[in-house]
């Protein structure tokens, strides 16, 4: 930052400088908040949790305040002013900061306390909702919710320009729109019951997979997990594996944070977690240095994100070759020999496609029909188009179409997901985005350099990683997503190259 | 906060109240602050140090506006105009609010910002020049930082109406003075070297400690010092122990934070560490919990927080009946037999006197030499009446008539603590006045309840923290430290109780 800084007071107009040292310090107090939540969920103890939500609603308050004071209306105009004498990412970046100072103004005070109150109490009763299978006891809780996240979209809508539905997407994927969204889907929703049974067909004409059995010891998956990390290429000098209920990437570029949860009877779905997370961590690693504070500099958004969790895990981690050297590190950390440690039965056991009825515990070819469900169900929520007492009916209806199974309770139905009453509509989407756009990726990356899957053969990743860093990673946020995938891919996003990537992996092998 | 808040409404004038949200704000904002400190130093890969100190500087710069804002001095004013509206906790709460907003707006921001670079690259400096023995190299830095101490503490000094001196050491110990200080110094000084001799005497007398053959693994070590930490009363839902290169104790009072190192050749250091971090901790935990986030609700000063790690670790955890019970912890969680494990041994390990170049290295009865040196040192440098130029020469001269030996260089001498390095001028007697407290306080509480020394022999400290809660966690920063002092012992500090319990220890057992 101190080199930024410099060539800044050189050449930097000094409306636009005034306005990158306001998110500049915006960008500090969000890291700090976002390692307090690490913490929270990897490492603080119960009896903690009380002083942190009001540390956290601290630093929230005030970094909402820094953001909506009055004179940043006339500090982005005259940011704006200079625009001409800005480079094209100094501009990039002034998008971003008035898209965010656009997002956080458009909605009044009272509303933002309204809602965040209205969120803790539905998260809440969400967590004993579900597991007593109580859709009638969280309904008024997530009513509430939902008619705030209304008001919430309409302030956006009227600020933005965009419908309630697109201001939501908005917030998790800068730029989405809902009617690309729809055209995307409803290819990809023709297309997947189809070849879901053609796979299942394929596979019952395979040997079975054997099961794999333990127990293996946690500090032993827990070495070999930090041993495919540092394959991958994470750097322990800037991060951390942790444990916690549920794996996420947390922390800040230069630290960062991911956990996991381990199974002792079964260490094939943790380790493709921890490479799922790491996917994450490399790109916010890969970001640019010279940008660190500056919205410019950060994720460009979910789908891209996502992308980069999907490409380590899906496209890279779950290619033949790397499933086949996996199965070797596997059975040397973990003493294993026999038929059930055969690198083809370890392709067997990642390459499974099986319909389920929870979305976290899917297979890459059902999981976009997850998706594609939740997508619709809340837009026509957002729309006022489905009542929420009809929800549940709507969800099973809409499993049987896309899947092909109906749950046998709202548990394993509409109440599986944390997402609506924590308020996130307009998420679910960027799941499949990311898919889509990973297998795109991973087709222009093989295209530019065949040297890829064999190397991943070898448990290298670095001519993966070159590729990633120069075409993802170190664009930030610096182009419009569909730009970005352009940049790097030459075409925008298709799902063409999801399909063929399925189609190749799970009828072709 | 929610029970306190609707109280307030109904009975509190409008400007203290309207002080307390002020504040409230700035001690969540402030234990946001602490808890990242923690993870800089326990848990943060090397790598993250760039990004946590741009963090933690903006956290401390927001802090720093909004205490020194301008509308606070009208706040202030109109909240202390309705002081006979007020109980006696408010009353000292306001007291609190005035002498730390006092201490924030007394320095000027230019000053602030040259004082804080400077001690960054001081300290730098400082942890190169040690291991180097380098004093000379030290000298410009050091002197820089000295000059600017001295001007923070003229600054502050007309703010408060004392002396330099007495300004910095208002900060870590509010209400001290260094007059009452130079009493209580000087009898303890005249007292300890021939006490020192005589103690010598005595366990030249005695057979010689055998040492306790190791290792002991770090996973054991662990599992006793918890154990221990129970024992005291340490509750794990509300608190941690990790592990850092310097023991100390942070988080906040919900969520406290303990650290620790482990040596695995001997675990009699380590623990009684572990107990003196327990003994800052508990005091964090017994703060009352209606005052969470305002000043009167906090740990009343360095001195006292001293002697609540000083009364766990060195009068109760050394006690003679607590010595002889962990002699027994200790061999059945090594495994350990022999006469070195006997009780015996374990009393004449834990009450050596030692004459000694390292402070952090001292026993109890030569450790208020090592802090009346630097006292009396440090005072002279902020009068202005010694060059750092003649401190070595002055430390060693100081070394000699105190302790009675002389560092053969530097680095075991005036170069061996961070604190002047970091600026901390007016810290050191807070050792000495926790120690001498520690004692008095023990003797109140035995008075008060006799049966706290055999409960301690039996591993059980219930007794002596029931007293410790209700006469010194419980009142937080309610009483002025003397007026603390008096209301639980029923008289002001008086060295005689520390130096009776020395005689007691160390000449007659």
């Amino acid at each position: 930052m101190q080199e930024m800084a410099t060539n800044a007071a050189l050449n930097v107009p000094p409306g636009y400088r005034k306005a990158e040292a306001r998110f500049e310090r915006l960008y500090k107090l969000g890291d700090a908040t976002r390692v307090l939540e690490w913490d929270n969920s990897a490492v603080m103890p119960s009896g903690g949790s009380e002083a942190r939500s009001e540390q956290l609603a601290t630093l929230r308050v005030i970094h909402h305040e820094m953001m909506t004071a009055p004179e940043n209306a006339d500090l982005l105009g005259a940011a704006e002013s200079e625009r001409a004498a800005l480079d094209p990412w100094q501009r990039a970046n002034l998008a971003e900061m008035r898209r965010e100072w656009a997002h956080a103004s458009a909605v009044p005070p009272d509303l933002v306390e309204a809602y965040s109150k209205a969120l803790t109490v539905c998260e809440m009763r969400w967590r004993a909702a579900r597991p007593a299978n109580d859709f009638k006891g969280l309904l008024p809780d997530l009513r509430r919710v939902l008619g705030l996240v209304r008001q919430v979209a309409q302030a956006k809508a009227a600020k933005l320009g965009l419908s309630p539905y697109d201001a939501l997407l908005d917030e998790w994927e800068p730029g989405g729109r809902a009617a690309q969204i729809d055209v995307l889907f409803d290819d990809l929703a023709s297309f997947l019951p189809g070849f879901i049974e053609a796979a299942i067909a394929h596979q019952a004409r395979l040997p079975a997979p054997l099961p794999i059995r333990g127990p293996f010891p946690v500090d032993q998956q827990l070495a070999l997990a930090k041993r495919l990390m540092a394959t991958v290429g994470f750097d322990f000098d800037h991060g951390r594996l942790d444990t916690s209920a549920h794996p996420f990437c947390g922390g800040v570029p230069d630290d960062v944070r991911i956990t996991t949860r381990w199974n002792e009877a079964d260490f094939t779905t943790g380790l493709m977690g921890v490479l799922h997370e790491t996917g994450h961590a490399m790109y916010e690693r890969g970001l640019p240095q010279a940008w660190r504070y500056q919205p410019v500099g950060r994720a460009r958004g979910m789908s891209i994100h996502e992308s980069q969790s999907l490409m380590v895990e899906m496209q890279a981690s779950r290619s033949p070759q790397f499933v086949r050297w996996l199965a070797g590190e596997a059975a040397a950390a973990f003493g294993g020999s026999g038929p059930a440690w055969a690198p083809d039965n370890f392709l067997r056991i990642y390459h499974r496609v099986k319909r389920g009825l929870i979305r976290v515990d899917a297979d890459e070819a059902t999981y976009p029909c997850h998706v594609i469900l939740r997508y619709r169900l809340e837009r026509a929520m957002i729309a006022g188009e489905l009542d929420l007492g009809d929800l549940p009916g709507a969800w099973n209806d809409g499993m049987k179409a896309l899947v092909g199974i109906v749950p046998p309770d709202d548990r394993d139905g509409c109440l599986q997901d944390i997402h609506w009453p924590s308020g996130a509509w307009g998420y679910f989407p960027t799941y499949t985005l990311g898919a889509m756009t990973a297998a795109q990726f991973f087709a222009a990356a093989t295209d530019a350099d065949p040297t890829i899957p064999d190397a991943l053969g070898r448990g290298d990743f670095r001519p993966l990683m070159t590729w990633l860093r120069r075409e993802v990673h170190g664009r930030a946020a610096s182009l419009p997503t569909p730009d970005l995938v352009k940049a790097a891919t030459g075409r925008t996003l298709d799902p063409a190259f999801f399909k063929a990537h399925l189609k190749r992996r799970y009828l072709e092998s």
